[in-house]
């Protein structure tokens, strides 16, 4: 796209240049899927991603079952960050001559794999002939009507949880893209950050269980990392979105796995990308009945990180100083 | 992809490995659109397309805004052919660095104008950088359950119409492609066939009258040419189609034009693609019906073309000899 324009820039264009509003329509561009009122109770959600090839995954050293799991689970994540349940899938890819029948087979597997473990059904799609690798997944979720949690919907004095470990699928990108760059590390070490960068597991049952809850006011899932995506929620909202450096959750192996690195564990939880977990906001003084709620039902665990207040930007209190981070990520600049 | 790969292998490869069932799905992969069903007596379908620049168009001639225009037209006629009203539109688009801003704005009003011109809205998307430019478009329509036409319900002894000109756009692509290598043609002469090449119309009024009459038994639309799109319904409703050369119907001056281009007229209707009307069949005996009801509600002209009977294949009558074109296209060796 032209270098000078952003991918927000340009959807903000195509948005104001179409239509958007219509009958049915609960919830057009603007949050992780369309919400669509056929009728009675029901909320249908719908979204779409596009992969592309050295843009979006490499396939030199991302194995194709695992790719064909992640084209999917970057869908069903945001299905999940709606609190709505998969239900089908459409599939366009555009793929080179070069491409090999057993690498196409491997990643097809991969796909079929992630359709059946969410109960999701392929329903369409087309094939094409193309330069590239190009994916383009478009998948529908249902919920009921009252169910459905937007990004728009967060109040002040809200309480900021994710529902997972920050930072892992950025570490294990690192270690994938610039192995040779990198020292030796134990390869039981880096397993589960490699993985979470490979094949990512959607919190589908999770953000299911959180809109279930009754006690979620907004919702975004972690694709582009937390100061991105929570500065969607803190936009639409209106308020500002205070988080606590400190309670940023990671995996156990973080610390160590970024001295190896030479990263800053903080840099990779707040501007990390493909962590594919939900940040949500929750009325203070909820907060234990929504732990109480989880547990009830087999729900995974969730980390508190903030809270919500008047104002805008997202900001990260470190070390006693904040710094606003919406949209931009976190550049480290101490020792730890 | 692979070259040995058809696009119906890879389709039908894709469909094997993945899970196709699900409730509230009438029709998955195999017709212009997949079918659900929401509730009570509503039926939603869901169509996408993916077109690729080089493959399935070229900017060095088709203009931008026409081909905005395109990029819907062909979705929207998929939705035609299931006889359902187009609802909205979810965009995803694959941009190179070298587009240009304006190329850029001038598509996007194309598409804003059929998007407009067709009372959808768009709801959703995607936007990443490629190498080279790719549009996939995800259509959503909305009918009444038991309006729904597929493929796969044609009777042997039913009429076979098509709603539109034939071999239109094919003359146009040969007009507008090899332009150095024809001879000068008079621009009026050439405009409607180029038209309809470049921003052609999908029948969305039609397909839904066709739809409410309740005379028509199966429908697909037009987009790969008659002798493949016609083969769809000859072999998902396991029967034979039989098709009358003499009848097919084509613009008064394609005649003059297939002369001039030295190509036969039959060859492009049979062969050509991208005319997108509909091709449906009609229980015998209720054609003068149909006729009427299109005429009472405004409708546009319709062409019988042939029958269906007991067998398989589409079956060309030409000069008193019958050949089976299905999937494969035309080629005459006459001298008409």
């Amino acid at each position: 796209m032209p270098a000078h324009w952003s991918e927000l820039d340009l959807i903000k264009h195509f948005a104001g240049s179409c239509r958007i509003d219509k009958k049915q329509l609960i919830k057009g561009i603007g949050d992780d899927c369309a919400v669509l009122h056929p009728a009675g109770d029901e909320a249908w959600v719908l979204t779409t991603d596009m992969l592309v090839d050295t843009v979006h995954f490499d396939t030199s050293w991302h194995p194709a079952f695992q790719l064909g799991r992640k084209c999917l689970a970057v869908n069903l994540s945001d299905i999940a960050a709606m609190g709505a349940t998969p239900h089908s899938v459409m599939l366009s890819v555009a793929l080179p001559d070069t491409i090999e029948t057993v690498w196409l087979e491997q990643w097809l597997q991969g796909l079929a794999s992630m359709i059946d473990e969410f109960d999701c059904a392929l329903i369409g799609g087309d094939t094409v002939r193309g330069a590239q690798l190009t994916i383009s997944i478009t998948a529908l979720g249902t919920t009921a009507r009252n169910r459905v949690i937007l990004r728009s919907t967060a109040g002040p004095g809200d309480t900021i949880f994710v529902s997972g470990y920050l930072g892992s699928a950025a570490a294990g990108l690192l270690f994938c893209r610039d192995k040779a760059a990198l020292p030796a590390v134990d390869e039981q070490l880096k397993a589960p950050f490699i993985k979470r960068h490979l094949d990512p597991s959607p919190d589908v049952f999770c953000g299911s269980l959180l809109a279930q809850s009754g006690l979620v006011t907004a919702m975004q899932d972690l694709s582009d990392g937390l100061a991105t995506d929570l500065a969607h929620i803190a936009e639409q909202s209106h308020l500002a979105a205070i988080v606590d450096a400190e309670r940023l959750p990671g995996h156990p192996d973080l610390a160590q796995v970024c001295r190896l690195l030479e990263r800053s564990p903080i840099d990779l939880q707040v501007a990390g990308g493909d962590d594919y977990h939900l940040v949500f906001t929750v009325k203070r003084g909820a907060e234990q009945e929504l732990i109480d709620y989880l547990a009830r039902h087999d729900g995974p665990p969730i980390y508190k990180i903030g809270r919500t207040e008047p104002g805008s930007g997202v900001h990260l209190l470190h070390d006693g100083e904040s710094s606003d981070i919406a949209f931009r990520g976190f550049q480290h600049h101490g020792n730890d």
